[in-house]
């Protein structure tokens, strides 16, 4: 069976986890010939697959004809422009990067070169999402209403922050809990229900931590057709919640506890708000519930990325499609940093002028570790 | 059995319902006395009890000890007024008035006579808002972490807001959804959870009817505390949600579809966080669940109203308490209008004179019906 021939960039939890997916065969289409890390004593336990301290020598060994990138935030870019100069496909773990001016720069890179791009958005392996989406996006929901999403089961203890210097700081990985946990549920959202034309956001820096970061959000965000959204999460709540409320003109659907539920409106409610005699009815609906187990996720996005290397089939996350949840993410920051409402797409310039500001106010300060 | 002799003023759905209730037996300590309209054709049908269509005069006539108001909002506290000066107990139905100084003045006036003051707020009586009130002011819930209250389920059609040519003005009724439908809600927040030190809200006026209050509101707020809370409501879709969840330090809770769920925390969270050496784990939690049935609520409140009078029993709730939520209400409506953070206790003078501008300019308009 034909395979693509892959570099690992970054054998941290994430690398190392990929790795051991190929390895257990989970990925009939990849083969591993290569893995990079600064650190050396990471590569030392990897068998016989060729071993590189500097990505760029790995790019330049003819090894691999893919790369997955999994190194810090600030870096997925930067390690995948390399990529793409070298015509290397990629597939970049989340977030796509830290300020939306670097992701849209890779995204042009991507175009120009014409390699294969995805972004390791395992989430929506989820059939439950996907089959929200294509409710939504069918029209079968009717014209979009609101979305309420309260994800505040991404429970860390300071144990978890403490583990990894570079951990929810500025300067190391660029954000908390909205570029760390929530990418997954803001892609997913954006996925699912599009992109919203501004954010009020309401962060709280090192809450529930010490950490410099946000670990608590609140977003409420409006779209141009008059849909809303709320968007809730930390890593300060247990037990958490997963839940994902959306409403339409025909309807509504919940995913929580692992069953999506629909209710289909035999009739638009906009006309029977308007036709309706009675002043407390409530137009009839019914009621479908689907309860699908998840897969693992990050095998079966890898495997994808690496069939549509081999056959041309389609990704499950474009690359590009990472500046969406990114923008989401940076407009919070900017709406929170600025008390006010923060447009879609972001002012690059006026957000990486306030994310150096924290970035060199950090440095001041004593290491965590 | 001794009864109280209770006047009804306004006699329009809420009013001549709680008269049926009373004729029916369910508030074995009232004896309707008097009913009072401005439309005499409502007197008509009513049996033997006096009817006036001057509520001075009924107040005057000696023929009752006690009201129950049920006129439009504006009317509340005026009324309230007028029955504390003679002496005479007062239970009026929510919201407690349109702005803060009105109801301000008014529970100043009851506490100066003395009588028994009121407010009709009968979802305090369903069993499960009550635990929650339980769970959370005895601290089992540990320090307050976050409310959210998805209430959407306050359907109407366009019917309903045509029933009445008051309904839904800002010179009528004074308020959309906050106003009519969600003052049970904001009074069971405040009741289980407390008074917020500032909003910021977002409504939409006439976003799904043809009126020019809100019909779509989301309020984010801060307590002093730290907690967080979430309020979204809506008459506009359908169907709705009404789901509430707290958290706090020691587990969470959760009313939905008549039960209560309860996780209860082995251990603070707060704790947990600091002592936990791994990174990825949660405390562990007891779950247990109560299903409760509500009873029909308003002839309790007033039943439990009649029996303060008779006894010097509890009131279900206290009459100055209908200022909490309606504060809650004003100071969404207040961040709305200014785009802005709304601090609470509300600007007064701010409100009432934006409240006038929008009454002022609504008389310019053609009537409703």
């Amino acid at each position: 069976m034909e395979k693509i021939k892959l570099g690992i960039i970054g054998m941290g939890n994430m690398g190392s986890g990929h790795f051991r997916n190929v390895e257990a065969g989970k990925c009939p289409s990849v083969e591993v010939t290569a893995v990079c890390d600064i650190n050396p004593q990471r590569l030392e336990t990897l068998g016989e697959v060729a071993a590189f301290t500097d990505a760029d020598k790995m790019l330049e060994s003819g090894l691999v004809d893919s790369v997955l990138i999994a190194v810090p935030h600030y870096l997925h870019p930067l390690m995948a422009i390399k990529a793409f100069e070298h015509k290397v496909n990629v597939l970049t773990e989340k977030p796509a990067g830290v300020y939306a001016r670097q992701v849209r720069e890779m995204n042009e890179a991507a175009v120009k070169t014409g390699v294969k791009f995805g972004i390791m958005f395992n989430q929506r392996t989820n059939p439950l999402y996907a089959r929200a989406r294509e409710i939504v996006q069918s029209g079968q929901l009717g014209k979009p209403k609101r979305l309420v999403w309260i994800i505040t089961n991404w429970y860390r203890t300071q144990a978890y922050y403490d583990s990894g210097s570079w951990r929810a700081t500025w300067d190391g990985e660029g954000g908390g809990v909205l570029l760390n946990q929530a990418p997954h549920n803001l892609d997913l959202w954006q996925w699912i229900f599009g992109m919203p034309k501004r954010v009020r956001a309401f962060c709280d820096f090192g809450k529930y931590h010490k950490i410099d970061v946000e670990d608590d959000v609140t977003i409420f965000a409006e779209y141009e057709n008059g849909a809303r959204a709320s968007f809730i999460t930390t890593t300060g709540e247990a037990p958490g919640t997963n839940r994902l409320e959306i409403s339409g003109d025909r309807g509504k659907i919940i995913i929580e506890d692992g069953k999506l539920k629909w209710w289909k409106l035999d009739e638009a409610e906009r006309e029977f708000c308007f036709s309706a005699r009675e002043g407390f009815i409530c137009p009839a609906s019914k009621y479908q519930e689907f309860s699908e187990p998840a897969p693992e996720g990050h095998p079966e996005v890898l495997e994808a990325f690496a069939k549509s290397i081999l056959t041309g089939s389609e990704l499950i996350a474009r690359g590009e499609e990472g500046l969406n949840s990114l923008s989401i993410s940076n407009a919070a920051y900017l709406s929170t940093w600025t008390d006010d409402w923060a447009e879609l797409p972001v002012d690059e310039e006026l957000f990486e002028k306030k994310l150096a500001q924290l970035r060199e106010k950090e440095k001041g300060k004593p290491q965590k570790k």
